[in-house]
């Protein structure tokens, strides 16, 4: 284990990672590297900083990722309208593969040899972490803690940041009795009570959202502005990507949109129930279908349907830095070109409720064609009669067949 | 013309059908068959008996198809958590091949010749009844009455009416402007100011549920309880099939859930806009997703996610008769053996909110390795590094090629 | 009828399209723009010009489109492995899509409104050239004589030829009892004595490939290499993509290569036989399934394996012209950048023999993990274990469920 | 590790397994029970019996397991037309499930807590054999010596054999340089020159095929009759799936069919070289996808095209005893029932060559509708015009979009 020289860090400040810290420099005698990301969890950094030099780090790294993280992580996959077992919106899953990547970048810059993060060893983000390092830097040395350590239960790890002097300020008795994730895209709730799949959820467990019941009495209509499958603008005003996502997310958190309550399934084999809050991806992907839905052909969009699932599978299991996941990002970005227009939605009390949806360039609704009045001869319904006749053949013949 | 002898009508009684009924006595010179069928739309069958033997027709079939609608089509294609384009839960499509069926039936029972239904030729149901009519009955003759007639204007269509006797009651002025279907499943419009997709649509058109906003303020608990993957009980109350969505239907209207307003891509070529009211089938489908998440392995699940675009797109097209769906029919049931327990819900103001699922024999959720509490070595967290290595072994020859 | 003024005529110069342009003008009173391609078919298109001048045809267009063909058609759809139904390698299927692409294009240089084939209303060719021209010109008028006119038996036609003085030369006694296509990637049969699936067809009919027996007895080896997933050059030798796939049908072709004897599914709905020749195709998709297989990750190689099918029915179809053809050919494309290399084949009596492959720069083979020696430590079997147990837990709890 | 007390070892007799044979008992101090069995691999299964005597084992199990094997797995794979990479037909894959399920059943019997197996920490085979002990039994002990012990060079092997008395006959200098795995569907070839992808496989390597060059000049004609997808009989002789498939072995490897030279992508994340010959299979295949292509229609027989790469993804990654592959068997049987008939074939010089197919009741494909010549009104050409119009609709409005 003498091999390793340097590691750069997964270090959110948290007492998990600075026991992280602690114990592979006593493990590895090695330098420890902290990169800490802004990806708009709304906590300070400015702390986690604090804490490294605490430990003596001499390289800190805290990145604002924000912006990358809508751009390139979060718009992409809205793209594909991805959900993971018809119900999740991969709030953790994609934010994954961009730590991993700037953890190898940051490696690189400061000569490091080996990474680390907090993962479990039962969870899929040490799959979604590693995939990453690997996938960039096939040589990289992976140091997984929770799967090499002894302090596998809450009182050793306690006991050990004790020892070491390290803070365990309310994790003793308050903080939250939730494995949770937060990111500008979602909030996730794992364990705990939620261990139970028939007990409710508490109410105190969101720290994001208002209850449907206690989300304001009066509606709220918006418009999203799209180009090219991403949104770019609120009620006319262009936002930024980061911008954009955190616009929604206020306006969804106060009206108690985007909670959801699953058992879903985890690479590693075991179902798993997992909370989740997700106020602007809610909004975001019901706004995307609905922009599809005036402005893609027919069979662009059925086959998006079709690799969806699979293509949400790979983001969920750790693959966002395959050659497959690309390959189907090719796919799907090359429908997305005339993916322009506004849609206009009313929020109410967890409601997202689709109001309208125009595209002045690109929409494929005819109303000439597609009108119950008199149309003209735009089309003609004789047409039909050959179009059913043929596509029923096969069944008559095999029919007749008896 | 003249060749036709019999034909058997799919006959609601109204306006339309009872013009299509006089033309085809007189451009044909036939027998006519009335078929009425009750699928829950929720109106009086007697009136349609009437006015059928007041055009003197003598053989007249009303039939109460509800329960054998309920179990042998809504609820299969419910076990495939079949959603069309995202949105759409197939409630006028799922209804036409049980008419189809019965139509093709009558038939041979009365020794008619032709078949004929009142859809246009735009829309998807003329498709959905003729490809059930040619998949069972290879040689009948099909006739369309929109697609042969000069009536394609509602002047023309009532200026015919009136010249024969039929009863145009409340259709000059009254009467909703939109094109409308309902079952026990779903009330379908289309047409009017729908037309214009950016029109919101008005709150007066609905029939069915609440709104949201006038849905009540106090949320309600519900149980339901699947058997092999259909619903069998609600909470604790054993109920038939039409019993079951039945009920469903009056707790989802009243609090509001099921309305969805989508642009749709038709079989025929077109994009069409259409307003939806599914409140029972919207539980359903949610609660379906709930017990299959803990009784369902993980593969089996992700494999009905990836047929299930095409399956829900086979059912729309009008596919139902075919041994395509009935080959993915059989993949789909074949994995709902296990599909045993109870979800709770909790209903309030449009939203379906998940609160629990179990399953007292067939849960695949293992608490004792999902905990993130000590696990006492029912899961190896050493495992997982072997399992991330040999996953990530391809990318990682992959990305030292360089 | 009478509203068309000039169509642009695909016209081969034989029987039925010189009936059809003498057809048209009658039928139509409009002018004729003939449209020869050299699609590699091996005739002499001269004799074309000469009957088109000899009915007085002003405008008459003659173009090599052998290079486009292969380029721009042919290595696109073999970058996919396409093959319809297991067995078809869609010689016709992709031809069709560049005919109607260059008649439209010649509609437009010559002021044209109207454009015409000579395919009937029973097979596959219809809907290739006309998905094409609406897809591409959406408001051009199509005419399909075979549909419209009453020449619809032997006699009729060739009476109709005598009554205007169309040479009939060899059609009444000699002549091919098939229906034939052909072009630079294959020629097909169909008809005849092919009607009977059981009747074995006869060596006299295939025009093009010796047959296994009459095939040379010494084997050839032959080198391709390929660059970015296309062919570039044979046993060192640079060739244009046309001059490649010649050379490849030269070489198949001596060495009985590529004859199958099929039954098709046509789009229209019914089964059809076809024999088809196509000896560089054949050997050109083991080649390239061959440079893939060491280039290739093996998730992007699964993932073109799963969309390979919808893609050959797409192509089969006549849905070249679609943006779903386009979206699966971008993710096809995304995959081929690293296919680098050369593969060495042998030729032999009707097979295509693998002997080697090899690429310098994109191998993705790793001789020093794959090895059955002594791999130094390349690859830990422990790791084995892990993936092993992970990938088997959801299978363990499913079984201890009972 | 003293926690096993009896083993059940695949055991071939050979000197791998007697090496493992020896070391169970010595490493973990356990009973051994050895299970031999006949998969149609022609070697002699009493040496096996006596060297296990030999041995002292009392319990020694030498099943026939032939017909099972081609009729409870062969046969329903070949019903889905499985290959792996276009290419492998899964000969070593399909057979490691019925060895794991029997290895359990005996594990049962003889009271036994685990399970043993030769196979390498670097191959498929390894995968395949546990996802089957642990998919079959949960809670068994799985022993992967391979993995386990430090016998990892030739060298030592032969020092651990020769120290225990166990014979190495023709080890050390003769028997074959490849690692070979043989049964009634394939023989398999990896390793020694084969590592390099460039180098051509040496004729002497193949051991039961003849060469396309040395097959007999004369072609031979056989006619395979089907029932329910599953071969019956040959040449009109009824024979069992067992004696069918041996049949077909012979007849195949004297006409040199079946060879093929892959570079495969192992589950494990390796590409490795494999060289197969499946005489037998080879000619199934072919005749299986003729009779279906006159009995099967046409968008069933697309819906297993498109699923079988998966399916055949599932059989060589190990899971066959998996619940979405008992999903998908559902999917394809379903299809199955009327793939009935006689299928003709030709056997030259490695060459399959299809001749004719016939089904006297189910046959799909109607002379009268698909003849070139004139079909008596039995199809409407004119159906096409619509037919076309309305697939081309929404590429019309696409492109008039601009």
């Amino acid at each position: 284990m003498s091999d390793v020289k340097k590691v750069v860090l997964a270090y959110s400040g948290g007492l998990d990672t600075s026991v992280i810290l602690q114990w592979l420099r006593e493990t590895y005698d090695c330098e420890v590297v902290t990169f800490t990301a802004d990806l708009g969890q709304g906590e300070e950094l400015e702390p986690a900083r604090k804490k490294a030099e605490a430990f003596g780090i001499k390289e800190i790294y805290i990145d604002d990722l924000r912006e990358e993280f809508a751009r390139d992580f979060v718009f992409p996959m809205f793209r594909a309208n991805a959900i993971y077992e018809g119900e999740y919106l991969l709030g953790t899953s994609i934010a994954r593969p961009l730590i991993a990547k700037r953890q190898v970048e940051i490696a690189r810059e400061t000569g490091a040899d080996a990474v680390s993060h907090g993962a479990t060893g039962k969870g899929n983000d040490q799959v979604r972490f590693e995939l990453g390092y690997y996938g960039l830097e096939p040589n990289i040395k992976v140091i997984a803690p929770w799967r090499e350590w002894d302090l596998n239960s809450r009182e050793k790890l306690l006991a050990y940041a004790e020892k070491h002097g390290i803070s365990i300020e309310g994790k003793q008795e308050g903080g939250s009795p939730y494995s949770m994730d937060a990111n500008m895209l979602h909030i996730s709730y794992e364990g705990g009570v939620l261990e139970d799949t028939w007990t409710e959820c508490e109410e105190v467990m969101w720290r994001w959202t208002n209850s449907p019941e206690s989300a304001p009495d009066e509606p709220l209509y918006i418009d999203i502005e799209f180009q090219g499958g991403d949104p770019v603008a609120i009620d006319g005003e262009k936002l930024s990507p980061a911008g954009l996502l955190g616009r929604l997310n206020d306006l969804g958190a106060k009206h108690g949109i985007g909670r959801i309550d699953i058992v879903e399934n985890r690479y590693v084999g075991m179902k798993s129930r997992g909370c989740y809050e997700t106020p602007g991806g809610t909004i975001l992907l019901r706004a995307h279908r609905a922009i599809e839905s005036i402005t893609l052909d027919r069979e662009s969009a059925h086959l998006k349907d079709e690799v969806m699932p699979k293509y949400a599978e790979l983001i969920y299991n750790g693959y966002w830095w395959s050659p497959e996941r690309e390959a189907m990002q090719a796919l799907i970005d090359a429908t997305q070109r005339r993916v322009n227009g506004v849609v206009r939605l009313k929020l109410y009390k967890g409601n997202v409720i689709l109001v309208g949806r125009d595209s002045s360039n690109d929409s494929l609704f005819d109303q000439t064609i597609a009108t119950f009045e008199d149309d003209r001869g735009a089309y003609d319904q004789k047409d039909a009669e050959g179009f059913i006749r043929l596509n029923a053949l096969r069944l008559r013949i095999a029919q007749r067949r008896g």
